[in-house]
């Protein structure tokens, strides 16, 4: 790559550096990341707005000694940049390249490993503690942005760190955004704080002329009193310090001076601290900057106009979701959608449009998305929950506890299941199966493709009672033969067959056709059954089929442990029907690849069930 | 039941009462709290805490129509009592009984089920969303605890609700407690509130001062511009004000009068409104009030002197963990523990004492507590992280994500798991193995009895690297015969046989070794494995002893989906060994009952491990 950094070596010495070198180096690093990112696709516009910021700390700390954890992470590109992985750009997100996150696998550089949101402080917590236990002497510095302060995890962490009183740094870069505009009482709050600048130097020197003044001596009698109330109110103006943190800021996060005497006064401080640093979004650069959601998570575009390379897909499964579920809502006024800050993301648009009442983005909650949905089910309301796989995690416990135990008709669509390719381990969708299907009272579901997608979204919402997931991936990967019809607890025999039996689930099926028609070329006649249906298991077609055949591979974008493998092999295990079986998925975490090339890997692409097919009748005959 | 709320109809006209009458309502519900429960056991001190407030709700609401959501509640009995359940005390907490917590199916009165902490703003605001939605007008009521107010979801919803601005009435029952002295910057803050007794009065006294007064002025022409700053200040005191609530209180929670007269202000306030009632747990009961934390959860006792009829158990499982734990830090100072507010119930007095910089008890948040517990491992030390399995569903992606992705020596040390009988469905701690079992990295250990949880404590925390989980049963029932030695990675052939197989997980295998003796007296050899490792899964003696006995039982007190058992059965399906195989385990939610009974009904006690033998041999020669 044609690196404009190519004169310096890193990490650099910037503590000698001047304001003006400084800020000639962000300029330097900003168009490398344009330029870089432009090319490979990747997180830009909150990148672009921690240049100074990342800068500053660079140069206020000591790093490795000191340590910092990225909540997030997506924006540790300029820390890439400054700690020597600048020539490694090239690569970013791509298999075996760098990695769009911290990775302690990495570089010395990078303190802990992010993905999810919200974790900063509490990791960091977790390091002060080990610190102060060694008797050692460094910083522990957070970043996170406002949008993962809406995390109720970053807030059981603060009031921890708040009243644990260890030397923690957290650096709150308030850019008003999450992936979106940000909501929530808290982001309203921190708002607040921005539109009164000079928030600070009020409240010292009203403490002062309080103390000091001809004022405090002209207080009345009544008021003398309340003096100390006022004093104390002062001294706990703000919800941070009320939590056990000094505040520092809001300072601006494109002044590399003032970021970094900011974080000199915070490095002199003891105990918990917040850093309120304001920032933009796509900072210096104008498309970011007025489409920062655009420029979040971006494909490859052209640096000089910001257009995107390659056409967006008019369709995907989250396109398809989002169109069938407003003619849903439409006909049944009882369908309402829950989105943790992501209403974009899922496909929601159309919907926010016609049924802007009906749409409660609840900011970065999943756990809480969960919850309030069910006190709307409850209400009789079908409530779709919209969350990424991987962030359902975060509500494991609240489907059990909230919605499951009482049996609730609530529709969780699941977007972006199986894995998802370049942002890696802590992105990919791999366990939803596997901890849906433990749930009792849950039923699954899994497309294979649109017209799937479509009758199990009326399925869902319009006959089903009870908890009921949808579990669909991203982009537009789907079956694409002869049409069938979803039935709900019925799989589909897609291609009838006698020598084997390929079960898939999802838009595996895809690859499962195309294997069974070249093995059908070669004289070997595979047995197709799509399990649109995940949960409750069709185990009369299964044991059927097995039978018949004696051969089973089994096929699904997810963990291989508790998956739908595992599940079948113990139905036919408990049948007592002998088969040659595989279970194929993943049997660890994924690491960051094309889609494509992770399917090849664990042979769930085309080849690779050809081979276990080929492989399979040769055991049987042998 | 004697009871001494004989002469009144429930629920009764409280409106039409006067204080006095009120007041010995209270003393009566106060007397048949402590008769009733100390025949029962249950939670008496929180009930105690909240008799007042609870009827000054059912006076200022309308009941049913207006609806209340109890966090966690198990504060809901004096609620049940006022709801036409007194004379069912008598069953409280027993098969087919009262439930100890709100339970829709129950009572048209109980608006959402609890039992986990922290879910009720975000249900309230879901209630209130679709009131808002159907055009309905009726009042929607959270009332959660300080320590409920630790966990992050609590703060979520907050956070959302404040800037949603439903009509929502949040009661903030304040006791300083979680079950034991509550802790976190929040808890301290809410002290602070409370220090300051007169804190509204001198507000909106202040506020008028500054406004009218003489005072205003002769405020001095530098003063005269921070005028509008200090308002604004004065406006946003409070830390619920600045997440968009209207704070009420604090008041005192057993003064009936005044209690009513806030709850009566919080119902003509439109939005989110917070209403902070100071109680102390236990209020009126002496033995209570000084032990609280020993009458949080009692079993039966002694009504005039407060002594527990049985003497507690000295050693169950949380005991001997908690000594083990003690002498493994004594021995390696890296050793630390971790615990979300459940420090006593997780056998930790002891470290605690021994340890008090080694503890972290982080309150109730047990996200944070295994994010915290990933840094200080990163760090070096190896954490103990004590959380009960029901309440470590609450951690699922913090332990995929913080954790088990990063590889770290973190030691989960999972009480309660299994069935733990009276609390019922919420808190059985039944996922645990299905859910930990997907995890890459992770391996699970049970112990059948405390020499085993010895073993593999010394093991888990002076062995292994990476993160490792015991999972051990509430209580003491534990397996007695020959010793065994474990081995990690290993199962225990406890004793020899070639009829059937049975695979036992942790403390089963004392039903399991008792129905081989019977069977053997019958001529039925029976092979009994016991299964201390869990995963990763010792395939080679089980597929050895399955080949031989050709048919296999397994047992695991969890969930069936995705648990051991079908896991074993997918390897044997795998391995092309035919056998009669079932899986024993839960295959639905679990009801309070005793864990007898509960093992019983699901043919894990010996009656049905033998039964199942019988039934095999049979099968295997007809």
């Amino acid at each position: 790559m044609n690196n404009v950094l190519d004169e310096y070596k890193f990490p650099i010495d910037l503590k000698s550096m001047s304001i003006k070198q400084l800020e000639f180096l962000c300029a330097q690093i900003r168009s490398f990341l344009i330029e870089a990112v432009s090319k490979t696709g990747g997180h830009l516009a909150s990148n672009l707005g921690v240049v100074e910021l990342t800068v500053a700390l660079h140069r206020v700390f000591n790093m490795p000694k000191d340590k910092i954890v990225f909540d997030v992470g997506h924006q540790s590109y300029v820390h890439k940049i400054l700690t020597g992985r600048a020539e490694l750009f090239d690569t970013l997100r791509q298999e075996g390249g760098l990695s769009g996150f911290p990775k302690t696998e990495e570089s010395e550089y990078d303190s802990f490993n992010t993905g999810h949101s919200s974790t900063s402080v509490s990791a960091a917590l977790g390091l002060a503690r080990a610190r102060d236990l060694k008797g050692e002497n460094h910083k522990v510095i957070a970043l996170l942005g406002d949008g993962a302060l809406t995390g109720g995890l970053a807030y059981e962490a603060i009031s921890d760190a708040g009243n644990a009183k260890n030397d923690l740094i957290v650096i709150l870069n308030d850019n008003e955004m999450s992936v979106s505009k940000n909501v929530g009482g808290i982001s309203e709050y921190l708002s607040k704080i921005r539109t009164r600048q000079s928030y600070f130097k009020i409240k010292s020197a009203t403490a002062a002329a309080l103390d000091k003044s001809a004022f405090g001596r002209a207080l009345t009698s009544v008021l003398r009193k309340f003096k100390n109330g006022i004093k104390q109110m002062l001294m706990q103006q703000n919800i941070f310090e009320d939590l056990g943190f000094t505040y520092l800021g809001p300072v601006d996060g494109h002044d590399i001076y003032k970021v970094s005497e900011m974080l000199e006064r915070a490095k002199n401080t003891s105990g918990p601290v917040i850093v309120h640093v304001c920032t933009k979004k796509g900072h210096g650069y104008m498309p970011a900057e007025t489409k920062p959601q655009a420029f979040h998570g971006i494909s490859r575009f052209d640096a000089a106009s910001g257009n995107l390379l390659k056409k967006k897909l008019t369709a995907d499964y989250s396109a398809i979701f989002g169109r069938h579920l407003v003619r849903i809502a439409r006909e049944n006024e009882k369908v309402v959608a829950i989105s943790p800050a992501m209403t974009l993301g899922s496909g929601l648009k159309s919907f926010a449009r016609n049924f802007p009442k009906r749409l409660f983005d609840v900011g970065i909650c999943e756990s809480h998305a969960v919850t309030s949905a069910a006190g709307l089910a409850i209400s009789g309301f079908v409530p779709a929950v919209c969350i990424y796989s991987s962030f359902l995690q975060r509500a494991y416990d609240q489907i059990i506890h909230d919605v499951a135990l009482q049996n609730l008709h609530v529709v969780f669509c699941i977007d972006r299941a199986g894995v998802v390719g370049d942002d890696g381990e802590t992105h990919q969708g791999i366990f939803d199966i596997a901890f849906m299907n433990q749930i009792p009272n849950m039923a699954i579901l899994a497309p294979a493709c649109f017209y799937d997608l479509e009758c199990m979204l009326k399925y869902a919402f319009c006959v089903h009672q009870g908890p009921i997931a949808l579990r669909y991936p991203r982009g537009n990967e789907q079956y694409t033969g002869p049409r069938y019809e979803f039935q709900f607890g019925k799989s589909n025999i897609v291609k009838r067959g006698n020598d084997v039996t390929i079960i898939s689930v999802g838009n595996l099926l895809k690859a499962a056709v195309n294997s069974a028609e070249r093995l059908e070329k070669e004289g070997i006649s595979a047995e197709v059954i799509n399990l649109g249906t995940v949960k409750p298991l069709d185990a009369k077609t299964i044991i059927e089929s097995v039978t018949k055949t004696g051969a089973v591979l089994t096929l699904e974008d997810g963990i291989v442990y508790g998956g739908v493998g595992e599940a079948i092999g113990a139905l036919l295990e408990k049948n007592g029907i002998n088969a040659i079986t595989e279970y194929r998925g993943y049997d660890n975490f994924v690491k960051q690849a094309k889609v494509s090339s992770i399917h090849k890997k664990y042979g769930l692409d085309d080849e690779g069930i050809y081979n276990w097919a080929t492989s399979a009748i040769k055991k049987k005959r042998g």
